[in-house]
């Protein structure tokens, strides 16, 4: 298996003058592989455009993409493929060159691991003083510009706190430092707004899709602390961990059974069945 | 002359598992250098010190910048010396590893051409739509979660105008892309708060300085694009370019005649005035 793909070329070095490593200028995804095969691939590379389309990167061929990506699986059951794509080197200053050449870059990393019982019996989970700051030209988009997660998650060193839960500079409730996060209260099942900041996940896309065909009331909506507070319970979603009930916010203890765990259960078992690499 | 050195050695690459490409997780400093030698040279490495500190990333010693500056400048008269600083690479996801080893790339290019009407004339300047989100844990810092510069540079292509106005979301005057912004009005220079966003440039705290010392009344205050209207001049300044007095703002035409030019003159020529290398 190589390491790395770095426009199709098995290397793990960039250019220093990569507008990736000056000013952040790009994309990623992280894609959970099983069984040789992408989960949720077509919502990564959906993603993956979307982002591409409002920085104004010319965005590789999904074909390509799948190409370079079994290229570097072949003989992988389970990793992580970590797709990174920036407007390439050059440009004078912070003026995107008009002819860009971006560089992609595929690698592959051992799966982190997590205690199994976070996934069974929830997490716990800290507030993080680190505010995001509110941006609506890169609200949702899984850009390179993510010091304010690094300052977030350089908050605490307990390893049995699991995430950090973000609000923006105007005290709402944004999500995790790398998960999306969910309330269901009153039989409805809420995540917060992300016009302002945020990333829109993979996951959490797919949870609301699955939760509105399940026939759960779903809605996207400013959050407040005082909302999670208030609400039956809370779980977090991200593409590698699926979903983690949350068993303590802060100081307070929450009911993880008033949480759907079954539907949960569903809902993650049907993202990790890994996609064809040709299904987007 | 070496076109860069990384950790000390002489290449132009960088590791893809580097946090500076990951999540924009470090800093930079760009240097004039004169004659050989660097200005503001003191300014530019208390910057990055402070920078550093505040990223929680360990800054390299002075010698240590020094002794590679002169090593990449060495026979080089004229050119801009980059000084880029990562959290280096690896760590699990967003959290910093706890035995970082820091990135340090000096990288040399040519100096930046402008006009030299822009710098007697005055500059033509617009505003731009891509706000500046807010966030105190970055304000001042010269970081590489530069997107929303890249962003609002892309905004307009006429070479005829030479910077872009940044609001904050709150449509309070922060600066331009890639340079401070000052106001003379009543007799007071004032230049905007960087409490919430923006770069606390190191020809911006020179300009505060000489201004003082030449007996002028000056201040860092919240700034409205009113404010910029009622002024009775304004200007822009970067360590490359110096200072740029504004000429047209929007459609509007200015009198560059009411600024202090010769004042301004003699502190651009004090800044390009080249420092020893152990001057800091």
């Amino acid at each position: 298996m190589a390491a790395a793909l770095v426009n199709g070329r098995s290397t793990d070095r960039v250019s220093i003058a990569d507008r990736g490593l000056a000013y952040g200028d790009g994309l990623f995804e992280t894609v959970a592989v099983r069984a040789g095969r992408p989960c949720l691939w077509r919502e990564h590379l959906e993603r993956l455009e979307l982002g591409a389309k409002r920085l104004g990167i010319p965005c590789p061929p999904r074909e390509l993409l799948r190409e370079e990506g079994e290229r570097l699986i072949a003989g992988t059951l389970q990793c992580v493929l970590k797709i990174l794509l920036t407007r390439g080197p050059g440009g004078r200053g912070y003026r995107p060159q008009s002819d860009a050449r971006p560089t992609r870059i595929l690698s592959c990393s051992e799966a982190p691991e997590h205690p199994l019982a976070w996934r069974r019996r929830g997490v716990a989970v800290t507030f993080c003083a680190t505010p995001l700051g509110e941006n609506p030209s890169l609200a949702g988009v899984k850009h390179l510009n993510r010091l304010e997660q690094v300052l977030a998650r350089s908050e605490w060193s307990d390893p049995d706190i699991a995430e950090g839960i973000m609000c923006d500079v105007r005290r709402r409730v944004v999500g995790g430092t790398m998960s999306n996060l969910f309330l269901l209260a009153r039989g409805c099942l809420t995540t917060p707004r992300l016009d302002y900041c945020g990333i829109a996940g993979t996951m959490r896309r797919r949870v609301l899709e699955s939760a509105a065909a399940a026939g759960l009331e779903t809605r996207e909506a400013f959050v407040t602390r005082r909302d999670l507070a208030a609400a039956d319970g809370l779980f977090l979603t991200n593409a590698l961990i699926g979903i983690w009930p949350v068993r303590r916010l802060g100081s307070t203890e929450l009911d993880v059974g008033r949480l759907p765990m079954e539907l949960m259960d569903r809902w993650c078992e049907a993202a990790f069945t890994p996609d064809d690499w040709r299904v987007a």
